[in-house]
């Protein structure tokens, strides 16, 4: 095989109270790849289109052209790839577009592969390549998109946890862009290490409740007191789409990876379903457009495409 | 009933990742408190025996009488309480032992009631006691005492996580004394949101694998990059005793609770068996005699004794 193509679905990065280390994917919006096999060694950005960004062309700085670099010189390669991307996230939209890319390329390269890697094996890569857009190593965002569902994303490995199919996201994109490393500079400088306690017992109650599909464990823990805070600001209407949702009875609500983006937790799609329109007009009521999604919590992983 | 008694065990709190939320029990040591039922509604200190450290007298600064002052404010109780204490855990340990007599005394009391409540309802009782000694409510060793075994201890309630019956935990307590102001106090300052986010993934790993029962990944989580580097340096062998653990197969060796007792888990007893003769030997060429401690990690909850 000469040429795959691949979609990457979107997620939600960070989930609140796993800063860096935890995120789940989410269906409805993505980014395709397009990885053509070629004889040299090289790999070579030939096209990047739908998105309003100007992304990188040069391969080592754009994530999907820094994750092949990563695979070919980590399996040595002796061939190259060609990288179409149609891009489906919204750029600085904090659904992990920059992760997408590099995921879907990754999932299409590897099917050209002689003997291809399990799922597992392309997460450096993909860290590599989110490094290239985000400057840090953290698999929040590539390790859902790769294994599907909720994923706890280690610097050394991923690990899965099934939650219950009927628990549902929504998550509203407001037609306004954050960029990562701005949502980044309000988390610089000092921590107390009363707020990182606090942080910490709502992360173990929020990933055994996922593990034990305990809702009330997930409402108690869902409770992000470390970085929301400082992040809320930089987000016109979030406190109001926060409240929208919990009035719908949410398990919990906060920023999509580094934002804008606003997400909840709800135990049934019926819920979700009410839900989304009183966030998305939330949104609305303080003047911006959004697109929302709903999506199953345990969302797809990147799979192959026509 | 006029009067009861009940043992609360030892336990190592924070278990390495968890500062101030996780924690577990430990059989073979505890103290014992005595309670009496007194027409007047006053919380007295009769004896204290069996500890050489001089502790408070006066019911409300004394760790098991400000834990039966809360219980009977809460709960209007008409009539007090008189406590005698026997101490089996040595004062400045690092083995919970102020929890242990505000947690034997309060399930001494609790029997003593018209209407005995659960043990979740003695939590916030036995986080004041606590609070008495250490000047903060946090339940990592007052928790596992209440419900034995691993718990999950948050300002508003308790979680237990069983872990399979083989896994074991050697406890060594050097015969020296470790004030926990005095390890607290290297704590304060500033925290990097870096270190956060690494302690947070062995955190979060660290819950999963006691949830699954998976040792693989107790054994990547358990490892405290947050708190573990500033105690280490005040307790003479720590690095030693921690390395003679590893060497035995350990998941995992850190701190107990403020120190200086050094705690490691095993996935068997026959494990756990050999490597406590090893992690003595450790401290004691540093020149410190310790008390070697082996209990399942499942230990057991405080109980009514005759």
């Amino acid at each position: 095989m000469k040429q795959a193509s691949a979609f990457a679905s979107a997620s939600v990065g960070n989930i609140g109270v796993g800063f860096d280390i935890l995120g789940h994917s989410i269906a409805g919006a993505g980014d395709r790849a397009t990885v053509r096999r070629i004889d040299a060694p090289q790999v070579r950005i030939a096209a990047i289109r739908g998105s309003t960004a100007d992304l990188p062309h040069d391969a080592e700085h754009n994530t999907a052209g820094a994750a092949l670099i990563a695979m070919r010189d980590e399996l040595r390669l002796a061939f190259g790839f060609e990288i179409e991307l149609d891009k489906g996230i919204a750029f600085g939209s904090g659904m992990g577009g920059s992760a997408a890319s590099a995921v879907a390329a990754l999932v299409a390269a590897n099917a050209l592969l002689e003997a291809p890697l399990p799922r597992q094996d392309l997460y450096p890569f993909a860290l590599t390549g989110e490094a290239a857009a985000s400057g840090g190593r953290h698999g929040d965002n590539v390790g859902p998109m790769l294994l599907g569902g909720v994923v706890l994303a280690t610097v050394a490995r991923l690990w899965r946890i099934a939650v219950p199919d009927a628990w549902h996201c929504v998550l509203v994109h407001p037609h306004a862009t954050l960029e990562t490393r701005r949502a980044r500079a309000v988390l610089a400088g000092a921590h107390a290490l009363h707020d990182f306690v606090a942080q910490s017992a709502h992360l173990a109650q929020f990933v055994l409740g996922c593990e034990r599909g305990d809702a009330d464990l997930v409402r108690a823990g869902l409770r992000d007191v470390l970085v929301e805070p400082r992040r809320a600001p930089l987000i016109t209407g979030f406190e109001q789409v926060k409240q929208a949702a919990l009035d719908m009875g949410a398990m919990g609500s906060s920023i999509s990876g580094a934002g804008p983006s606003v997400f909840a937790w709800f135990e049934s799609l019926a819920q979700a379903d009410v839900a989304a329109p009183a966030m998305r007009a939330a949104f609305a009521a303080t003047g911006f457009d959004s697109d929302v999604f709903i999506s199953p919590i345990n969302g797809p992983a990147a799979e192959i495409v026509a």
